[in-house]
């Protein structure tokens, strides 16, 4: 075989020898280890397990036409029939893997061939079209980073505190890069008319899911109808082949497979935004098109049921809006007592996930960790009581209050709601 | 079942009637089809298909824990023993997907179990450490978006044209968003010796490659260990689960299954950089440590051995430097006697793919489409005929001349050297 001999006489021990120096870097790193540079080069010190399992000592895997994970790797959306979540705590950066990204869907995710699929748009129209997805392609097209979250995301924070997990509390949210084509663009093909004001987005899954969405100058700046996710063809849990993209708005009204565009006058008021998808207030009223989700939070390490060691560590965590960029996170490792400003990771941009860090040191006492962050409207996320007094406690949807971690004596993570 | 009623009469047939009025909006776009708003009410002008086969009238399939894309999408590497090719053609945006993120290994790839894996910093250290996997995640981490390029990408440049499509040509460049720890940050950890100026670099793979790395400012900036890509683990075949990234330079001396880093005064003169990895020039001299890839830009839709149609179409590529941003790209549609400029979709970042497109019409005569970009530094993308005065023709690395397309008059798109 190809194998060249070693540029010096270095080895790595494959398991480390309990003889060797041990010495904690940073506290809370047991197994990181500081080698003399005596016994490094004493061979005898050396555990070297040169087996047929050593993977320098066999030929590896040949190339592949479509990659998949390690093996070793286990991180899942915690799935049942109509939804999954998004596991927080094991992702790092912005872009959430297409095979991660939350799903939500109110009748299974159908399979749909994409060259028998059809998008229509009608309505108050000059010329109503029928796009095939090659047609769609042939558009100008844009792309853009953004997350999309859904109106329920974070609904635990309504009710009692329960010992769950960032991903079981908060993982209906995702960021992809997606791309396609502006509506604008497809609206002017068609001859919008003045007096359209309205649109009516329905899907092609067997829920036949239907919202109304409101032409405002924010909508035609932003909405795409997309067919792409993180580079390859939208994900069929994410409406392959074509989704409506509204950055910012709940995840519900971004309609998965796409099918038909109908502009009108007025709101539909289709059952999915009168008997669902309203926020009932403290008054007995329901709030209806609250379609912004508003910025929120949280930290996702150290979160629920982890379990922490004293000493130095990184807070880490994703804040997001759907007004805008995200323009500033501070952390609290005391109750709120005192914040910190949190550093936030480029690419900061509007209505995505932004990555926000900040380091630690835990000296192993009971505490509670809060972050909160403001976005570019100047909006502060609200406390969990501040979003009560508002809202009640009535609501499913849009809860963006603060979300309180606290580390126990023994180094256990909770949820609490203070 | 939980099927709502319509919100309106209005369907979609499932194939489109022949007698309903066609018309070419975009000339090209023979499939799409103006509807008049008298023929969408008309019952008998449907053809629905109301089959089991609807996926509108089937419950789809529930959420899953890990996602796979659609069973229609075949985008793939092209792939052999030793590399795989990212399908640029067929590619949206910015991110490359994990799963077709190019390869190049040199004997495989290694099955690496992260939990018996470590990294060894060792040499003009003042204190040798060893790293679990988990040690590094505790560090301060950075994410960045930076593609990665094999100096051996676009080496057809060098030979004679043959009639290859953009991914045989340029498949060996793609972008990921990278998390992991600061190179700077660990070396500060080992305690740095000033007469540090070399580092070695080794992987853990069956082909033990090794790289020496110059701790210039800029490395010391930006150098990163990783165990991240695009939100997960690294996959396997991108070094899992570490991996040197060293934004801008050359494929090779990104280490994958990164296990060592020795700190030295000079380059260490591994093979791999002096049997390999060199540029013969033209006076037979070998430019060794040619680590940067310089500014490259290509155009991937239209691109070789597609086909298109007279009419409008847009124009779309990637654009990407080694030393920077991208700031701008030109494109011609007459073989070079006129240039317009693209436009460089958002975000742009520092050594990192960058989307371009221009909107085209073709009248359908012969012609040849070029683009060219320039960094920040000011570099401008030579054409083949400049790169080769400076560079003879005898090397197999960092080609980067200016890639020509000539569309034939059938509309077939062809590899042109010229």
């Amino acid at each position: 075989m190809d194998r060249p001999p070693a540029a010096d006489a270095g080895e790595i021990p494959a398991t480390v020898s309990p003889s060797m120096g041990r010495r904690r870097f940073l506290a809370g790193s047991a197994s990181l280890i500081a080698l003399s540079s005596t016994s490094l080069l004493l061979g005898h010190e050396r555990a070297l397990e040169a087996s047929e399992s050593d993977p320098m000592r066999v030929p590896g895997s040949p190339a592949r036409a479509y990659g998949e994970r390690s093996r070793y790797e286990s991180a899942s959306r915690a799935a049942d029939d109509s939804h999954s979540l998004t596991p927080l705590q094991d992702l790092h950066g912005i872009v959430t893997p297409s095979s991660l990204h939350f799903e939500r869907h109110h009748n299974g995710v159908p399979a749909i061939d994409p060259s028998r699929h059809r998008l229509m748009i009608h309505g108050l129209v000059g010329r109503p079209l029928i796009f095939t997805v090659d047609d769609l392609q042939r558009f100008p097209s844009v792309s853009r980073l953004a997350f999309i979250e859904c109106s329920g995301n974070s609904r635990m924070g309504w009710q009692d505190a329960q010992d769950h997990t960032v991903q079981e509390l908060h993982g209906l949210t995702s960021t992809s890069e997606w791309t396609g084509v502006k509506l604008a663009t497809l609206l002017d093909a068609a001859g919008l008319q003045p007096d359209g004001a309205w649109l009516l987005a329905e899907g092609g899954d067997a829920a036949a899911l239907t919202r109304s969405v409101p032409l405002t100058a924010d909508v035609l700046s932003d909405a795409m109808v997309c067919y792409g996710q993180n580079g390859e063809a939208l994900r069929p849990e994410q409406g392959y082949p074509l989704r409506l993209l509204l950055p910012g708005f709940e995840g519900n009204i971004n309609i998965k497979w796409l099918r038909r565009l109908k502009v009108g006058r007025a709101p539909f008021m289709t059952r999915w935004e009168t008997s669902r998808y309203t926020d009932l207030m403290p008054d007995g009223t329901a709030y209806q098109f609250s379609l912004v989700m508003e910025a929120k939070s949280v930290i996702t390490s150290p979160s629920g049921r982890q379990q922490i060691r004293p000493g130095v560590q990184e807070i880490r965590g994703l804040a997001w809006s759907g007004r805008g960029r995200v323009v500033g996170v501070e952390v609290t490792v005391d109750g709120g007592r005192t914040w910190r400003t949190a550093a936030l990771q480029e690419p900061v941009l509007s209505k995505c996930h932004t990555r926000f860090c900040l380091p630690w040191t835990w000296n192993g006492q009971e505490t509670v960790l809060q972050s909160r962050c403001v976005d570019q409207t100047g909006y502060r996320q609200p406390s969990r009581e501040a979003l009560i007094k508002a809202r009640g406690i009535h609501s499913s949807y849009h809860y963006n209050g603060i979300q309180s971690w606290k580390v126990e004596p023994d180094g256990r993570v909770r949820n609490l709601h203070m």
